[in-house]
């Protein structure tokens, strides 16, 4: 488990600041299995996560529910038969904030309960 | 309540029929808050639901699951804050089946429990 997947989100409001490109690319060392997507201008982690059957992918769904509910950060989250997609960014910024690859680490936590 | 989403889904195999352009104006009647789109060259229904926060979302998610265990048809669940997008469209023939209209009047019924 990831030093990452161990911290916890910082309040993040309008005008808080973007990871720097460079932060971002250290960062995503730490979170191997995600990509940085843009869509509509907006830069986001995703990864896809396969699951056996409709009922396991709603069980990881559900447990990614409680642990954004916990941090106060919500995911996009695309449930489909076998399959969860994924996205982490910042709504308030438009962007990526530390906080969405702690988030992404904590995400990928949850497969090794 | 609609007499669709009382129906229940037919089995669904590689070569059933999609529904004609036809059919699909008079289903689509029944489901006024359903749109038409096409993703990939594949014709799918498409409605946003709003919800007063995450939780709430996620509820209506699990609701819908259950429907669609009990159907065996599943849908697409874009779940993010306040808001759920679904999808449905059958993998097997690529497109629309009269199958898709019935779980999306299902879907809209359970706005109503």
């Amino acid at each position: 488990m990831s030093a990452l997947s161990q911290a916890n989100c910082e309040v993040c409001r309008v005008g808080a600041p973007k990871v720097t490109d460079l932060e971002a690319q250290e960062l995503m060392q730490q979170i191997p299995d995600w990509s940085l997507i843009e869509v509509d201008g907006i830069q986001q982690l995703e990864r896809h996560y396969k699951f056996k059957n409709f009922v396991k992918a709603m069980t990881f769904a559900n447990q990614l529910a409680e642990v954004a509910e916990a941090e106060g950060h919500h995911p996009g989250m695309l449930v489909e038969w076998g399959k969860v997609t994924v996205t982490w960014w910042s709504h308030s910024i438009k962007g990526l904030h530390k906080n969405d690859f702690v988030m992404a680490a904590k995400t990928d936590a949850l497969l090794n309960q």
